[in-house]
């Protein structure tokens, strides 16, 4: 009898037929005997609905009170549910954040998980009962609703099912899995049977789609066994789990892309020390998060510097780096929006040395030039041209054969 | 500097530009000094939207959950209040029933208040801040979410005012106050400026369009001021006060109809003591709710019993008595849905004799045969032929001249 922590996402619960589907799957593994508790986030439009209602009352909307009003979309799923429940013959009961409770600090609309009082939610599934979760919304020492921002209900799944020690927790979604890469570029993307939580960190971009990051570090953190899975069929989803010895035959997760930033270059800086403090102050002071940074030293102690920002946060970066130009004494500053980071992830790479150079040797054999580079320890990333995205995803998962779920390894 | 509690029904905050009209209507008081605090129903049209979500999912939704669901809907309308207010440049919190909080038996979805806890507003009020709470909703001991049932917003309006000992409660509706009778029937009805919390409930018929009864039984037990008043308009409504001495000059303040009952005559029983236990335990045990009971002796110890019941009810009723009549040893079971009960209702009647008499000529002047006669001290009250209401109530309006509002004192 295990105790098993399930989160359906709004597409799931979109309308009550959806609603009794979803608690008909639900009550069938509480029939085989284990204690479920499941966490639903609002229907489909709902926060949508409310984000417009909330900017005709105010541009940008009070966050306290845009808490309470998001919180209300989840309130509503949790009570239709635990009615179809009762409908089908089992018994359940809602819960919402303040009630389970869930406590986090006060930042609203992005508020984090401090504390999670286990006890209620112990006591039901003791008598039987399906537990049905308001996901996505906690609550502050003083009793203010909070939410947890984008993707806060698989943090609450999450959270829950390390609180709960639950033997799973699956996130129930509108795709079936993690893919090797995207399968709108790449036909023979193959689905992921098991990824190990580093891994499916760095596949940010990938995983943003069907998992919010956050909770994969929630996951890690309290070893939490994650199944993501179709709410829509019966299939085996992908497990994000803890790194074991099956997994080193895996070179390569996956590949993929983000074609949301943007790079700045500043060019014959002299090289001396303080420059980049006075660079990345006031970049970091205007709340703009530079992702890769590269250096090289030319002669005659001139220095260039590229990074990388978000493509949303291009222009403001710009101006701000075109006043500190000046101060540096940089001959240039240029900026490119036309760029995509592609990537390579894999726990594997930490043992095998050939992995990058597979890399370069790929993009090199397409004529895609590599505009700059990072590594960390199961990653490389390349910034190309972005018109060159597809080809090089493609090239990539072909030459380190993602389509097969047992690769070769390298001589 | 006064305390003054508001309740917007839904029709008044709608939409989001109503929500801002009813804001800044609030704000103008707020910045002639008062303390406010303000109660809101769910918008127009969620119940209905809620409850129809509900019994897609159960055909008699789970109560508990009934209520997780309806509160979330003046969850929707205190978020975007507070909100319109600080676009508006003043500061506002919004307060659920369990943040403020209201505690209440846990009759779900038509809870009782057992007690308000004052302080939060209190510190709300004391640091310049509108207060916006979600009426209709409570808690329970254990910390469920509960709803008052109909009206509940004006049952939370008037309890939080006895609470905070408001100087006055003002509930904004979509009519602009109580009138002497049914301006639909009557062109003449004429609204009324100052009317007893008594007669209040007496006119329940007129009133329930307005103000919701039980809140009226809780503004007299706390001695709650209530203004009754259009929310579209600005002109004064009408005060729902204690009775004072201007008030003894008001003969009659209002005539009222209610053709929701019907009759039941039960014919010829033999006189003997408990057969009104007899006949009255299983109507009660039913559920069934009597309003008149009118006993008349005949010769030979044989009585004859008339007494009404709710239309809704008239069936079950009719079964049961039939059951009865023959232990009872009744000659004749007989009874009538086309009915229609009159009644006069004014606190001067206490001092003046001639009123129920008056009634009665004015009747007997149309051709209205009376068919049942109950009084109290400040309401008599006739049944007729339903098909005579509207002709009743327009001879009884003009006979009492409720279109002056200073009735002349008859002889």
């Amino acid at each position: 009898m295990a105790l098993i922590v399930q989160k359906f996402g709004g597409t799931s619960v979109a309308d009550p037929d959806k609603i009794r589907n979803v608690a008909r799957r639900v009550m069938k593994k509480a029939a085989e005997g284990n204690r479920m508790v499941v966490v639903l986030s609002a229907m489909a439009g709902e926060t949508n609905r409310f984000v417009d209602l909330a900017t005709q009352m105010q541009a940008i909307p009070d966050p306290r009170e845009m808490d309470v009003l998001l919180s209300s979309g989840e309130q509503v799923t949790v009570a239709l549910f635990a009615m179809a429940v009762k409908d089908e013959g089992m018994n359940a009961v809602s819960l919402l954040g303040d009630q389970v409770k869930i406590s986090t600090d006060n930042t609203h609309t992005k508020a984090r998980i401090k504390e999670i009082n286990a006890d209620l939610i112990k006591q039901h599934l003791d008598n039987g009962t399906i537990v049905v979760v308001a996901g996505f919304q906690g609550v502050t020492a003083d009793g203010d609703i909070t939410t947890l921002g984008r993707g806060g209900s698989d943090t609450t799944a999450v959270a829950l099912a390390a609180a709960l020690k639950a033997d799973q927790c699956e996130i129930f979604t509108d795709v079936d899995g993690v893919y090797t890469t995207d399968p709108n570029i790449c036909s023979r993307a193959r689905k992921i049977d098991r990824i190990t939580y580093d891994e499916m960190l760095e596949l940010a971009s990938l995983g943003a789609k069907v998992l919010d990051i956050r909770s994969v570090g929630l996951a890690k953190r309290f070893k939490v066994p994650v199944h993501v899975r179709s709410s829509f069929t019966e299939t085996e989803g992908t497990w994000v789990v803890e790194e074991d010895d099956t997994m080193e035959s895996m070179l390569v997760s996956g590949v993929t892309y983000n074609k949301n930033e943007a790079t700045i270059t500043i060019s014959r800086v002299p090289d001396t020390p303080g420059t980049a403090a006075k660079l990345f102050t006031p970049i970091s002071e205007a709340g703009i998060v530079v992702d890769m940074i590269i250096q090289n030293t030319r002669a005659g102690d001139l220095t260039d510097m590229t990074f990388t920002v978000p493509r949303s946060d291009y222009e403001r970066a710009m101006r701000i780096v075109n006043e500190v130009a000046g101060e540096i004494k940089a001959e240039s500053v240029n900026g490119s929006l036309g760029i995509t980071k592609v990537s390579i992830v894999g726990v594997g790479m930490r043992n095998h040395s050939g992995i990058a150079t597979t890399l370069f040797n790929v993009l090199a054999r397409e004529g895609i030039n590599i505009l700059m580079i990072s590594t960390s320890e199961i990653k490389v990333s390349c910034v190309i041209e972005e018109k060159y995205t597809e080809l090089a995803v493609r090239a990539l998962h072909d030459a380190f054969e993602l389509e097969r779920d047992n690769q070769p390894v390298p001589e």
